[in-house]
């Protein structure tokens, strides 16, 4: 071993030293906290996204701003487990993007609770059987996860945090690139690899199919076609990576909430959701939501939904900026509510941290 | 907040700060020491394995061991990612204990390969088209795993560390505690269950079958059964935790190796494995490692095998403590290839950190 590598190494090794003092002595802290809290939440999603936002805006590398919040995030779900390991319910099987999901926002440390359906992951935290809920809201390939929505209006739990995972389109076949005839993939990931295909696979065929565990089903079976779609589908079919992260924008995204039976305190950057219905026309949702610019309130979503059963015919999912404690948010929101037949405050949480 | 929680949260930011100076000074020396190595491997167990060692034997809580190693794991991991993102190959699909077995011994970042079969995942790494191959070798459960015996005595990879899974069994079914009247599990589970099934549940009838997926399987079916199995077993088929932690020996484990095509430096606590063969009885395997006793090498290890194609009756698995680079190791293992018909040294790596 170089005399350079030694230093290097032993510099490392101080590092790693001190490092282990100053975590254990967060952690004798934390459980401090844990005791002054007297029964309270152990997680406080508005503080751990405080602590993550501060260290972001502190860090001038090398890591990037991913393996800063997996560092820390890590280091404080070890140090919430002192006081209890928390059950999150998701939708299963292990290996779903709710499982990475559940894993990304806790840290690591925490006990799955898997669930058969949407309507389970709900039922097992209202029923206090799990301490948190996973659940996908939108999904850049897919959409709006209707189910979610559906139970997001009747269910008793808040909403307290969201995640949002990375999503990479790949281009995988059992073919050679050379071979490729078809392309198969959900219509909205081949519109978003659109510049991609336009580029590299131009004059080939593209077909839109249900999902993109269709498009690598079908693409597994037939010879000379590939599919667009993560590296997680082909693995399952088999397929191989012809070429990785072909979307346009590599900033898509798929969003997870978080839901508990309690309330998250402002955070200092927090949205607002809420769902809304009124009994005229959906066009009347433009006077309706007239309180929200009227008291300066930035509106960061608007998805209306028809309702098949109830008393509605449209329900509105909206998402605003601040937190309902905020002055001017709770302004709104009260006038809101005194104009529209139905208003419910889904929860007020943290954005999303990197 | 009270004066003394603010306070609490301000030591906490204060060590937060100090903590991502030292992570992000650490992760620029670790880039060094890539420069420095020029083209080497950038996974060091050796390396790793004495920085966790070093920082366990100095660590005085609260944080448990486990906690310790999976931080500097993740904090190891990131600043290794910064090089190249290692390709792991395992058993799929995601979800399995192969699965948490990469993530524990890896940290965190790494690009998982899903294979098929245990002979997938060693042609994978093989070929090149993976850097690591992680296989279970023995389950607590269901003793030695034959394919990947079989698989060791064949392939160019070398082991290159190993990692132990703490196996948890659970009494988990779909009807009440009080109206079970069978139990369903592998005889080994039932075995490691037997004080808990005779104090808990006695009088009840225990019946052994092929796996403990199995157990599960028929417990999900027929109503007043249960099954000792884990959780995720449990889980997969919907059924109910009665009581977790049930198994008499709370150190129960399934233990995995780390494949390669490199071999590992001597990290100061290691273990060489190795596959041998003679052409005479069974018996003649004492006589054989002599060797060993001889140069006081220990033997951690012995498991015969019959071998059904091929030249040999049996081939015998031996594990002993130290390193091939070792002096009294190599002394050992020189004299006993002169009397073995064959002798393959399947690799030394170091032994597996909590």
């Amino acid at each position: 071993m170089s005399d350079e590598l030694k230093k290097c190494r032993e510099q490392i090794d101080s590092i790693d030293d001190q490092m282990l003092k100053l975590v254990s002595e967060r952690a004798r802290l934390a459980h401090e906290i844990g005791m002054l809290k007297n029964g309270g939440p152990i997680y406080r999603p508005e503080r751990e996204a405080q602590v993550l936002r501060r260290l972001l805006s502190q860090n001038d590398g090398p890591l990037p701003e991913a393996s800063v919040t997996a560092i820390f995030r890590t280091v404080m779900s070890h140090c919430r487990a002192l006081e209890k390991e928390l059950a999150v319910a998701f939708l299963g099987p292990l290996g779903t993007y709710s499982e990475e999901a559940a894993n990304k926002q806790f840290g690591g440390v925490s006990s799955p609770v898997q669930c058969a359906s949407f309507d389970e992951v709900f039922r097992t935290v209202e029923a206090g059987q799990a301490d948190y809920a996973v659940v996908p809201v939108e999904n850049s390939t897919e959409g709006a996860v209707g189910r979610t929505l559906d139970l997001l209006v009747q269910t008793s739990l808040k909403i307290c945090g969201e995640v949002e995972l990375p999503v990479h389109h790949n281009l995988l076949s059992k073919s050679d690139l050379s071979s490729i005839r078809k392309i198969y993939s959900h219509a909205q990931s081949l519109g978003q690899c659109h510049e991609w295909l336009n580029r590299n696979m131009s004059g080939i065929e593209r077909i839109a199919v249900a999902s993109n565990a269709e498009a690598t089903r079908l693409a597994a079976e037939e010879p000379g076609t590939a599919a667009v779609a993560s590296k997680r589908a082909g693995e399952l079919f088999g397929l191989n990576l012809l070429a990785e992260h072909i979307e346009d924008d590599p900033r898509n995204t798929t969003r997870f909430l978080i839901l508990s039976n309690h309330d998250v305190a402002p955070s200092g950057k927090d949205k607002t959701s809420l769902v809304m219905a009124t009994r005229n026309v959906p066009g009347a949702v433009v006077q309706l939501l007239s309180p929200l610019a009227e008291n300066g309130v930035s509106m960061t979503k608007l998805e209306s939904r028809p309702l098949y059963t109830g008393m509605w015919e449209y329900v509105f999912f909206v998402d605003i900026e601040g937190h309902r404690d905020d002055e001017k948010v709770a302004k709104a929101l009260a006038e809101l509510e005194a104009r529209a037949a139905f208003v419910k405050i889904l929860g007020s949480y943290p954005v999303a941290v990197v």
